[in-house]
């Protein structure tokens, strides 16, 4: 969209900033009000402008906080086995979708089925009920990677 | 993966976590350093085991952060007129992909080139040189959703 223009001087500042800073903060936009074959989301009402639009899309982006896992245990595990797929060895978590990992920011795709009052209705959402929402975003055409390939025991 | 179990305790605790926080903090585990056809993203070497495994698929979920918008001014927008789409008007950034946003995080699905020494060389990747990457996750094969539509300023 609206990216800034890649030009030296900004670059520059890029690199200061990279030094000096390891980590931000993370607001917590809304949460996940109920689970099940359909799950609702409920947005705070101050964010609530923010869905403008999105009503004309099929699918949606969730990102949300596997707030369970936001402690230093958690944070601090870098490799699992993943335990729902048969086959799979010693995994990095950047390798699966492991709760357990250095930012807990869950990902999922959902298609919505509707969005009234800072609510919506979407299907397909794998998060827990009271899970913050941390962004939504647009599902869009090259989101579907047609060539995608996998290994054997993530293909389930 | 290895989600906790749904019980009553935990929804409960869940519950009271929501009521009391707002916010929490985001780790950057690396950092985008060229960018190009092919891009470079250099992780951090403590993180570098969570790499492993995720050589075998062909893409990966990149999410960075938008380190540029990462201030108030930014953080405060809610909806824009997406510059880049003809016949796009006013549009929630849940809506579309702004930078500008409350939680300034980027997304972006890139093919994998190579992974050496915690250096991903990538393609596809639509971010700043010196981002802060947040997460990476493998792409699965239920990320494709080839029935999704899009309103007809997002074809392109």
């Amino acid at each position: 969209m609206d990216r800034l223009p890649l030009n030296p001087h900004r670059i520059k500042k890029t690199g200061i900033k990279m030094t000096l800073s390891n980590s931000s903060n993370v607001d917590f936009l809304g949460y996940v009000k109920s689970t099940g074959e359909t799950s609702t989301i409920q947005i705070k009402e101050k964010y609530q402008p923010a869905l403008l639009g999105l009503e004309k899309f099929s699918h949606a982006i969730i990102l949300y906080w596997f707030h369970l896992r936001d402690n230093d245990k958690h944070r601090k595990v870098l490799q699992v086995t993943p335990p729902r797929h048969k086959g799979a060895s010693l995994t990095g978590v950047f390798g699966c979708r492991s709760p357990s990992r250095p930012n807990p920011i869950g990902h999922t795709i959902v298609r919505i089925e509707s969005i009234e009052e800072g609510c919506l209705k979407v299907r397909g959402l794998d998060a827990l009920t009271g899970s913050p929402i941390i962004d939504i975003k647009p599902y869009l055409i090259h989101d579907c990677k047609r060539d995608a390939y996998f290994p054997e025991y993530f293909k389930d």
